[in-house]
């Protein structure tokens, strides 16, 4: 991305590529009405009002008839960047996109880069960063889930949780600092108990929020369930089952499958990848032992992990090994007791093991597919918070994570007596860190990362 | 394509596939309005002007946030379709896209078939039919002249040809038809001489409509212009230096290109399709007389001609043989002397031929391949009529054929003495099929047709 002169004029087509039956171009910045108006012939747009909209045609110098177009006007700062935009709605052909395009360029408008349009909001203030960050989540959201994580992050939620940690700090800092005006005099305006306890507050909001992140995460990209247990257990076939129903609410959506994700399922709003991994075992060869290697791969990059054994073969003792072996650090376990049809009177409780949740079913025989699919949903559900938001950008977890560090300063600083001028610069450091979660404090490096994910036209 | 019913409130997803910055919804009808009330938060639609844009939160039946998006508002009859139009801009995202275009269906509306838009401006009078053609091909076109022959017809070029010599008929078929009324009276008020140099003058110019139908139709889809000559008389190289500069000009259009084209060039904002062909020569066995078969039937759907020999080797008898053989009845042909390099004291025109234009070059060394471009230009732009429209709808060109055949009828029934009543039934057929064209006469099956051909959401 490069620095962003906001003296330009930028333009973009902000709709989908290919032939369609409209494409809008998009233009903002000081010039952009000027530009319009000496190639519009539907109404002089320096005379009418925001928020309208005018019919016309677009003619080049030449005085060519580009198209029949209708023109959306809004005048900044009443405007997504804040400036005055442009927005032309012209007939989806890429030959005449492409020609107003050019003749908009001709006329001194220079093409966005990505995501310089929301760049360009968030530097005139109508966004904080965290809120521009949840735009581009928006678009690329493909759930209930996600689309509501990026909808409450745009509104505002993790920013103002933010902003109030920050308000409260502030105050106490300036209180330091005034002490630090009366020098050797030893007065205490803030109070160091209060202060303590609003630390520790914050400190606990903070472990709390870093808490949401792991979640959060996974519901934006697809939550990582991996199905595994010995050869033979019915694996496969279970995961069929899994996919029967639902995989066709993703099929339908033209564009959406990123990368090769193995297989998607919806379960209430919230997406779960499902991996399928080779069956576990103990390794008689190398080979063998490289197979199991990928699967201990997949298996640390789960969140939930489905454990599927025949209930026929396999006893307690074996499937506690089995998971023992696994080491399911980070991920939730759900045991699947399988072939629970062969063997009707089995009580699956008996092969229980810790607080994981049991589901017996029988995948052949499609028996307790549904209650799998409703222990999976909820095993995530329980874990949203009803009374805090949820943090889901990798960046904001590494700015608590580094106040968190700050705070911990704080407290063995007050512990040990620290001076106020150490005190205050731990705290500023703190709130230095909370500040580039809303990007009251950012640099170009920071900026050009986060917008250079944009698409092109936002 | 269903039947029409101008009572439902149609909706469809106006740009492109996939994700974007901004996606455009449009739905039109009698209950737009009045279904966008119930979802948007943004201000009350039904008391905003038209032209506004309207900026606010789509929540769906449960009040969740679907997105913040902007809301177009046009009130009918000053819309697209005539009717109420409401445009909602949201983010790209397919999933915002399909949870919207599912709330709008839920609360009344139905996805518009293709076409149904620009189908509805038709039905209330907004465009003729020439003209609602004109959209799709307007949508479709991929170069300059392919796109002014679209902007031409939609501006209603064709139209007012064909409107202009409707009147002038119908004025006399009045007069005809008021002579009936007077029964055995054998009154004339219908000048037969006047009407007779009349329709004389109608045949005159729907013949030359029709003479543009050719060369519009290949322009609109690309000029078919086929290489040809004997085997190493460098059609290859040539083909490769033809392609070197302008190919890129195609290529950077992402989703332009259709089905198998051979080869795009574009001269003079006109397209043209390069089609290589194997070398003609006589054919020795069953399988050279099959690839000269092949290489006939391209030929025969040439417009343009290239035939390339090789100076050194090829007499201008040899020249004319080979023309001769391949009758190239419906194209232009220009005559391409290779090698010149190789034989520079040889005089190209001892090999011209008819009044085909020769050029002499050396495809090799890159010898006057601009003046070979230059002159393919000129062999289609010369043909472009100055005073009239161009015709490029085969639909068009079948209904200039049964007004002409119904206005010979008409002229033959004048020189024998017809009866009036015979004279008027066939001013009365060819009107109909001149009416066919502009949509005053149509059937659902022929308003099927064409509308069926558009995208979704025009």
């Amino acid at each position: 991305m490069q620095s962003s002169h906001l003296s330009d004029t930028i333009v973009a087509v902000s709709t989908g590529q290919g032939v369609a039956a409209i494409s809008l171009i998009r233009m903002s910045g000081p010039q952009a009405i000027e530009i319009t108006d000496k190639i519009f012939t539907g109404a002089l747009l320096s005379k009418e009002q925001t928020h309208t909209l005018n019919y016309g045609v677009i003619k080049d110098e030449k005085g060519v008839h580009l198209d029949d177009v209708v023109i959306g006007l809004y005048r900044g700062p009443k405007s997504y960047t804040s400036e005055d935009v442009i927005e032309i709605s012209c007939h989806g052909s890429p030959y005449i996109v492409k020609e107003i395009m050019a003749l908009l360029i001709r006329q001194g408008a220079r093409p966005a880069d990505a995501g310089e349009f929301t760049m360009r909001a968030f530097m005139h203030g109508r966004m904080d960063l965290s809120q521009a960050e949840a735009v581009a989540d928006l678009i690329a959201s493909q759930s209930r889930a996600s689309h509501t994580l990026a909808v409450q992050q745009m509104k505002g939620g993790v920013s103002s949780e933010i902003k109030n940690l920050r308000q409260k700090l502030l105050d106490f800092v300036s209180l330091i600092e005034l002490e630090l005006d009366f020098g050797e005099e030893d007065v205490e305006f803030a109070d160091r108990a209060k202060l303590k306890s609003l630390v520790e507050e914050i400190i606990t909001l903070t472990s709390r929020l870093k808490e949401t992140f792991h979640l959060g995460n996974a519901i934006k990209e697809g939550i990582p369930t991996v199905i595994t247990g010995r050869p033979n257990a019915g694996k496969s076939t279970l995961l069929n089952k899994l996919l029967n129903e639902e995989r066709a609410i993703v099929s339908d959506i033209p564009g959406t499958t990123r990368d090769t994700i193995e297989e998607v399922l919806v379960i209430e709003g919230m997406q779960f990848r499902l991996i399928d991994t080779a069956g576990i075992r103990e390794a008689h060869d190398e080979i063998e032992s490289i197979g199991i290697g990928r699967t201990m791969e997949k298996i640390g990059l789960a969140s939930i992990l489905i454990y599927v054994f025949d209930i026929t073969t396999m006893s307690p003792k074996e499937v506690a090994e089995d998971i023992a072996s696994i080491q399911p650090e980070n991920a939730k376990v759900i045991l699947a007791a399988n072939k629970m049809d062969l063997n009707p009177y089995a009580h699956a409780d008996e092969w229980k093991l810790k607080d994981y949740p049991i589901v017996p079913l029988s995948a052949m025989n499609n028996m307790n597919i549904e209650y799998l699919i409703e222990t999976l949903g909820a095993s995530v559900a329980k874990d949203i918070p009803a009374d805090l938001p949820m943090i889901s950008s990798a960046r904001h977890y590494h700015a608590l994570e580094r106040t968190q560090s700050r705070l911990d300063d704080v407290i063995s600083g007050l512990d040990s007596g620290i001076t106020h001028d150490f005190l205050a610069q731990d705290i500023r450091q703190a709130l230095h860190h909370l500040a580039e979660i809303t990007g009251e404090i950012s640099t170009e490096d920071v900026l050009g990362n986060i917008f250079g994910r944009f698409c092109i036209g936002k």
